[in-house]
């Protein structure tokens, strides 16, 4: 069974011919996030700004699709400066519990969509079903 | 049950010492796929020229491994110029039908094998087995 | 069951809030690896000893999850200088055997984490589990 999450309450607006998240059985596929926000338009801030703004519209597109933000096993981070990382680890390491990080890989990329600071994507898995 | 994928009626010959694909169960992991054809060579062109050409590649390669490109779950495009957005939108939206459109990353790349414009990767899954 | 992979006997030692690898089931997500040693410190070199120090470490990872080098399935490569690809190949041909070698995406970025020239990464699956 595949889900193809394309809207959902708190989920950025965007115009692109993607989806958010595909669902397969207990994995999820997500798109990168920026930070933007639900009317669609880009959100300019610091890069751990950005970056939270970004997991948030994860976190959300999680939702959406059955997960949560502790089902991430992998996360992908693009930086357009890598001297950002420190900001962006503070903020990693409060939204992931030590010991059940997700593994993760970061490279400072050329430019991103809107010119934004930083995108996150990644995969989640989930190890039991929803109750809902 | 693993099937590496390297060779096909239709698939780009490279010199890479890699598979075009891995097939695990229902899995297929691809190799990032650019506009080279049969022959090895890399066919230069517009960038949306070249993203059609690697999709091409990835459909072919799909086929070979026993999927098509409606199973993709997951899209990871890398561009040389990010300014080609809109025409690989453009194609993505000819490619995959509304409502069951990958999920997908992006990102500009500080260059790319044979100088390419586009780079293609990302993986499918079917969520039946084929007949044959 | 998810396994998060956090330490083990040959584990580059790292200061980043995130897991080596996580495993569900017979799949291993990995971390990024650099050319970095078990104390921590990367260990400048030409691309193709970095690269073989980040297999290393991914080897490492791997052997720490109950899975081997040889379960890779797709490896991603990110090069400071695309120049460096033959090289590279020669080590890729030499760690995998002709036949089944994992799908792989390889890219130049702009910067990687304490400026190494190669990072490694990828996912794995095993066939089988593992006895012990």
């Amino acid at each position: 069974m595949k889900q193809f999450i394309t809207e959902g309450e708190n989920l950025p607006a965007w115009a692109a011919p993607i989806s958010h998240a595909v669902v397969v059985d207990n994995t999820c596929y997500l798109s990168g996030q920026l930070a933007i926000g639900r009317d669609g338009n880009y959100v300019p801030g610091t890069a751990q700004e950005e970056a939270r703004h970004a997991f948030q519209n994860v976190a959300h597109v999680l939702e959406a699709s059955g997960f949560t933000l502790q089902d991430m096993v992998f996360v992908d981070i693009a930086f357009i400066d890598l001297a950002d990382l420190p900001q962006v680890n503070a903020l990693f390491a409060e939204l992931f519990p030590a010991g059940c990080r997700p593994a993760r890989t970061i490279y400072q990329a050329g430019r991103l969509p809107y010119d934004a600071l930083i995108k996150v994507g990644g995969t989640a898995v989930r190890t039991a079903r929803p109750q809902a």
